[in-house]
């Protein structure tokens, strides 16, 4: 049994805490949010977050962080991208050993274009960090609430602390793999928001399964692309957190950015898309730090090019779609292959 | 302009003579049925599998093989599996100078365990083989109909005349990639099928979005795994004829491999399944003729072996899913990554 502290009681938040409990680990949900802590204490349900889904007595409930990580084996991280800061800012203040840290958040900070990982390690001191694994995969909380079968890949540089987070997990309906590539399986939850994106539009314009299809194999080919370039394994996007969470994304109507995008494809500009949803989606923030961190590694990313001028530019979407199946012809592998073998005679 | 015959007035027959129309060339579209071919001429329409799309005055129709592939450039064989042999076997009487194949369909013979373009080798004499191309990809034949964006590879083991059978198709709404791996195309239109029944099985559970993303991508890996083994380039199950067609085909609720599933996952037996559906499911052959094949050549596909037991042992769905959750951690990659390095140390 694990002391572990979720920070963050979103809807993934309190589902991966339940996955904890039924493992029987004591474990604490802390929100920086005093009402919330209050409205969970007193009906044992995350009614805002995860309706209809009880949480086990053995759920410790806290809106006071530093109670919360205190004597913590494990710290899990699931709080929004632009929060993570701030967050690991206060933690700063209060961990005096090395602690293990597991983030299940995705995304990527605008303008630095850094990963998640990457803005914990600038926040915290060296000596306060074990290490930091990233959980992600195809994982609807609301699914998971119900324990219905789920698929994660836990990674981290060391083997060891993958294979720990992957222990604190696993169970009957919770099936955790490991994987070294942290890079990869970050880059990976980000990057297909962009692609989600895609599929909206290409929905929106009612092109139908074909160009969908389409859209997201030449998309996964393209942030493959990317991410080997910033240092991952291309292997990882044929796993969970590439193929796995991608469909997922790409073909639920639940998803924020596949509705975003739909709404672009039926004609809408960037404004009436965004008071439509009534919020910015991740996908349109990733599609802008994507466009610039692409140019300016010199990677070729069409697709994401013809999203960043239909939402930034105004374009036309079919005139996009147009262009993009108008391209000169080419070998369908060519630059995976390429990728691989520098990747692979490493 | 090139002079072609397409065999097979099916959906994606007569769907592909509209393409190679488009790019005006002179297409012949051949059918066995003399009543077929009467309605053909009469209506300009396919009523029974490609209805609402009008036939171009250019297409000839015809249920003369002998005439039909008279000075043809090039053939397209559009049969189902089980007509490839004996409408070769009338090829073989009639062909008497080397002739490009084309083929667009899917499936592996039961019992040999053959692919279709074994299977075409097998029955003309090699003097009338120019080169055998496979053509597949993401793509239902009513929406190629309507001129809706279309992307397939096009693969051969001789690069120019994969690139010959690219600009015989390619055009504005229909782009086709090259590709040298014919194993692995024809692998993955294939045993795709296996997976769209796992898929459906776990929506007949209604085990949800994360289950079958889980089944989806994990099944990919081990169709992968199957076909690195048999000579593919497992590359090849990243792009269209791999992940792209998987997509289709798993999240459709028109594919009949994902209905077969569904049953199955709702709790009927084979008979059951058969007598509602009105016919075998293509993805229960195969699953057949793999459990047999992966079994002979020693590779490990729990989730094949799984939903063989589903099919043909009337084991509980329930049970098998539960039981694959439950196998021992790993990590998500290894044996992928093996693949690959032996494939391309080659």
């Amino acid at each position: 049994m694990s002391k572990i502290t979720v920070l963050g009681a979103g809807s993934w938040g309190t589902a991966l805490a339940l996955v904890l409990c039924d493992n029987q680990h004591q474990v604490t949900l802390w929100t920086h949010n005093s009402e919330q802590k209050l409205q969970l204490e007193k009906d044992r349900v995350n009614n805002k977050y995860l309706p209809g889904v009880s949480l086990p007595n053995s759920l410790h409930i806290s809106d006071n962080l530093n109670q919360s990580v205190d004597e913590a084996d494990a710290i899990l991280l699931v709080v929004p991208t632009k929060a993570i800061r701030n967050v690991c800012k206060q933690l700063n203040a209060i961990l005096d050993k090395p602690t293990l840290i597991i983030h299940a958040s995705k995304g990527i900070e605008p303008d630095t274009h850094l990963r998640i990982s990457e803005m914990i390690r600038e926040e915290l001191d060296e000596s306060q960090i074990k290490d930091i694994v990233v959980l992600s995969g195809p994982s609807h909380a609301e699914e998971v609430g119900l324990r219905h079968p789920t698929t994660v890949t836990a990674a981290s540089e060391i083997k060891d602390t993958a294979k720990t987070t992957q222990e604190l997990f696993m169970n009957s309906y919770f099936r955790v793999y490991t994987s070294t590539d942290v890079i990869g399986v970050e880059l990976g939850g980000a990057l297909k928001n962009i692609i989600a994106l895609g599929a909206g539009i290409s929905d929106g314009l009612e092109y139908g399964d074909n160009a969908k299809a389409a859209l997201i194999t030449r998309g996964l080919a393209e942030i493959t692309r990317l991410a080997t370039n910033l240092g991952a394994n291309p292997l990882t996007f044929i796993g969970l957190s590439g193929v796995g969470d991608l469909i997922v994304t790409c073909t639920s109507v639940h998803s924020r950015n596949w509705r975003a995008g739909n709404l672009f494809g039926k004609g809408m500009n960037i404004d009436e898309v965004e008071e439509e949803l009534g919020m910015v989606a991740e996908g349109i923030r990733t599609t802008k730090a994507v466009f610039q961190l692409a140019n300016k590694i010199n990677v070729k990313m069409p697709i994401t090019q013809g999203i960043h001028t239909i939402i930034f530019d105004d374009e036309e979407p079919k005139k996009v779609v147009d262009y993009l199946m108008k391209r000169a012809p080419t070998n369908e592998m060519d630059d995976i292959s390429e990728m691989l073998r520098t990747r692979l005679s490493d």
